[in-house]
């Protein structure tokens, strides 16, 4: 039977209590988490959000009562302790930031009793996932959860707090907006009221960000949700929260500057973080050069090392065919790795095709100075040597090659270094390498449309010496937009917008758009264009996964206090769910099931 | 053409600049206001978020290239100006707070040409509301507007300042949730990956604030989009935003005491309000009996007097039968309203009518003493006098009577005292009157279903002393539930939980529903309540209506950004839309409409 708190005011959290209380009746409240009877003493530790406390209960101190309430107990009991708080009788418990104390038991209440919970409420559990999942509100006991979900409210705070000092107005945006075909499947929302009709969850608040500023906001934040349907991957949720801002009368070092001090407060405010500023930058052609990615993790060197000059008179077909196709030839090296058993090396070129590539060259160089390599056959030693020394090779270092559409061969090469980094143990956890990505490209040709698609989004501005390339050469236009990168993943992006007509309008014909059909989509934006726009520009982070690296969780699932898996589906409460007929009927639409295939 | 603001930094807003920045050399960007040239003198009334300040062109300082554009310059051309802050030569302008100051242009771009807006950029528009919102970009130029929203920011920093300084942690719930049918309909969104299912959006995070204090968190609050697919009334809106907060080891008192200090902190931070604690508190049935509202607005009196033991024994049918009907009969007093004119009191009746009246009986009190009343004939002179005594009636009062069921006189009455304080101006806009409704019934009877409804919502606690009452009389418990009122509107609302598994059983039976039914749609709170659940208590405010009240707005669609219009439609994007067929096609819907009738 539960027992009323009433009568009773918590004085304390567990975890509020020290040394300094000593001598003080208090009232505390929570959940058991081990109770143990030692000689006719109980003990109890007592467990809430702030931590764990002592209890105990000693028959002549708290009367038959109580102590036949302490025997009861068992784990995730919740009970109410009225007690005087002691120096610690036994041993100070070290790991106990109230180790040293303990509360002799008074009175003592049991507000809910608890089954036995399906798996036990312990820091880095080894239960699956699923189970975690379908008990989420047991789940979320658990310290460590518990630990980030804090820390994701005290990052949402100090994000708040700094952007509002700077001058940014937080303004909600709709959830229930309109769908637009571009970009990913929006989620649908049938609307009753105009049946045959449907609203479209908001992939992102871009458009209402840049109407705010049509409007003079000046500078705008929301802390939003988005949806995206797609087919999740690891760190993907159907819903996800956006820290989104928008300022006027700005270029590209206004936005940078301002973030890279939100970056600061936040990451000391959060986990007493010191980052230095300025943060680097890297161009986004040097980023794919170097590291074979745009968002690299530089917690680690491995650089790649463009040979094409090399290996061009070579007489090895899979590097020279590469080149007369306008490809190109890299490399890595892995420092110390010239003694990878051959079975390793398939495994990395088994890898490698799963990035694209046709193949993986590679070179061992002996501790004797031999090469043991798959191609050395084809090249002479003068060629050998030039490309180990291009490669900077060593004695005992692996050399690891893709020939291909430069495209390719960086994003193998990228793959394979990450893999190589994490295999040889060069990633250092406790580090966090802050980078901003800069001059993306405008553009992307999409060789299944044949035509130019926009790397970002069709707003983004050209930067000022390429607005020339915007009829000649469109492809070789780099963009006002920006990258956040930390510790190899994409934090956030922006970019200056476009806030000219004919610009846009240029913009829309570079990407094959009708002018009709521009108007269509993105017309309200088009229309307040017309009435004077300020200069403006944006970034949006992903807070998900930026409390994720912040708190070094595996997964957004664990900052998240109830996530979806991967079939888009919540185990706690079964959502989706069917429906009644009679509601579907009143939003106009009927479900339209494939058969199944049977045999 | 639109310039590039390439070279220049905004160094001030408009606003931010005063006499003591005479001498100073600034760089301002923004809105044309206003352009008019004097006798060779071009002055530009320069506007941004912050306000308005003078710009003044002379072409022997700024030279003919920025003359000439200043002569170009029309309403919302967007502009950077260089120039030097001078004392305003002029006459001083009292009503801007940059009065006694102007810029004097050395440099001007224009970065954004306009077309005439469709309506002036002014405070209080007399523009059409669908034109205002069909332009919203436009209309959220207008400094009324921009004052609300900016004020709607500085609300919530204040919420989430006060309540993280409280302990309270920001947690954000499910959008994709699962629907459930009680309650008001939800909006559906249907599942691509498991076909023929759909997720729900929240009315509210109800269920999962109470999972959150049953996995610990012990102090939640969220400001939380909320979604009710219902026809909308004038204040409200399908998408709408909630403060929600929920408390462990609390009873009512700990709930009432962090939001009146809550309450305070706000309007002070907000509007400079200062609220004197504690809030006046009325319980539901005194609010009923005085006020026929569980929602008074006490700015005024008018209070309602129960006259059913002084009109007992009268002849008059429509009282007494009311009276043996189990009903009451219940007056007002309007004061000095004796001389109303005839057509003006049947006006009144008509308005009772519309609450469910069957008539209105009314009595004046002629300045000679005499009645003037639509039932006098149906009493005795000795009834009447004590009829007017008991509602305080003196020479030139107006008394208006309603006898029904008692739950219509509260309405009628309660409705027509409102109507009556706005006619008779009553009503002091400029008060702020907080007030606390408590004990309201747990349950209601539900004449149509023919069983009771909960009042609040099936978790609501009943009070200690009722509890006895669960089985022999559920229509008498009062419940631990409470309101917060300001100026006669709901604010919000909240209540202590049921976290006792039996009584939660108990309460669905009271309900009617069958175990199986309850455990369907509530399966995974009550299943959490199995492992030890927290005494917990919470509240939520409608944040558009508390902003409205706070700014002193018509309407909640004033301190929203992109509100949606009465037919749950946007005028700005035309949302919702029709989609294509493909989309729905992967969705496993179709359209399925109803052919309209034709003749």
């Amino acid at each position: 039977m539960a027992e009323s708190m009433k009568g009773l005011k918590r004085t304390h959290r567990c975890g509020e209590l020290s040394g300094a209380n000593v001598g003080e009746t208090v009232t505390v409240m929570g959940w058991v988490q081990k109770q143990r009877n030692k000689g006719g003493i109980i003990f109890v530790d007592l467990r809430d959000r702030s931590g764990l406390l002592q209890i105990i209960f000693e028959e002549s101190d708290c009367g038959a009562d109580s102590f036949a309430k302490a025997e009861k107990m068992r784990s995730e009991f919740v009970i109410a302790i009225v007690g005087k708080v002691e120096k610690r009788a036994g041993a100070v418990n070290e790991n106990l930031a109230t180790g040293d104390i303990e509360i002799r038991a008074k009175e003592t209440r049991i507000l809910s009793e608890a089954e036995t919970p399906p798996f036990p409420i312990e820091a880095d559990s080894k239960t699956k996932e699923d189970l975690r999942l379908k008990y989420r509100y047991l789940d979320l006991r658990r310290p460590d959860l518990q630990g980030n979900l804090i820390l994701r409210s005290n990052i949402t705070a100090s994000i708040r707090r700094f952007l509002t000092e700077e001058g940014f107005l937080e303004i909600e945006t709709p959830i229930l907006g309109k769908s637009t075909p571009e970009g990913a499947r929006d989620y649908l929302v049938p609307s009753r009221v105009h049946p045959g009709t449907f609203y479209g969850l908001p992939q992102s608040p871009q458009l209402f960000k840049q109407l705010l500023m049509c409007s003079g906001y000046d500078r705008y934040f929301q802390i939003a949700k988005c949806f995206r349907d797609e087919d999740l991957r690891a760190d993907r949720q159907p819903e996800f929260t956006q820290v989104d801002m928008e300022l006027s009368f700005v270029d590209v070092e206004d936005v940078i500057d301002v973030n890279e001090r939100l970056i600061k407060e936040v990451c000391k405010d959060a986990i007493g973080l010191e980052v230095s500023l300025p943060l680097p930058r890297i161009k986004w052609i040097d980023a794919m050069n170097r590291y074979g990615s745009d968002k690299p993790d530089t917690r680690f060197g491995m650089e790649l090392t463009d040979v094409s000059a090399v290996v061009s008179g070579s007489g090895f077909s899979v590097f020279t065919s590469a080149l007369e196709n306008g490809g190109s030839v890299r490399g890595i090296n892995a420092k110390g790795q010239g003694s990878m058993p051959r079975k390793k090396i398939d495994a990395l070129v088994d890898f490698a095709k799963g990035y694209g590539a046709k193949g993986l060259a590679y070179l061992c160089i002996e501790e004797d100075g031999s090469y043991k390599s798959s191609f050395a056959k084809f090249m002479t030693e003068a060629q050998l040597a030039d490309l180990v020394k291009a490669m900077d090779g060593e004695k005992g270092d692996l050399l690891l090659f893709a020939a291909d559409k430069t495209n390719i061969v960086w994003s193998v090469l990228g793959a394979l270094r990450l893999e190589l980094g994490k295999q040889m143990g060069l990633i250092d956890d406790n580090r966090f390498n802050f980078l901003w990505v800069t001059e993306f490209p405008l553009l992307e040709w999409n060789e299944e449309n044949n035509r130019f698609v926009a790397m970002h989004h069709p707003f983004t501005m050209p930067m000022d010496e390429d607005l020339q390339y915007m009829d000649s050469d469109p492809g070789r236009i780099r963009a006002k937009a920006y990258d956040i990168v930390l510790n190899g993943v994409e934090l956030g992006g922006g970019s200056v917008r476009i806030f000219q007509s004919d610009v846009q309008e240029k913009m829309f014909e570079v990407l094959g758009f009708e002018k009709e059909d521009a108007y269509n989509r993105f017309g309200f934006l088009l229309n307040a264009f017309k009435y004077g726009v300020p200069p403006h520009a944006g970034l949006a982070y992903g807070l998900d996964r930026l409390v994720m690296l912040l708190v070094n969780a595996d997964s957004i699932r664990d900052v998240m206090a109830f996530p979806k898996v991967k079939d888009a589906s919540c185990l706690l409460t079964n959502a989706p769910d069917v429906v009644d007929g009679v509601q579907l009927e009143e939003l106009g639409i009927a479900l339209n099931l494939k058969e199944e295939a049977t045999e």
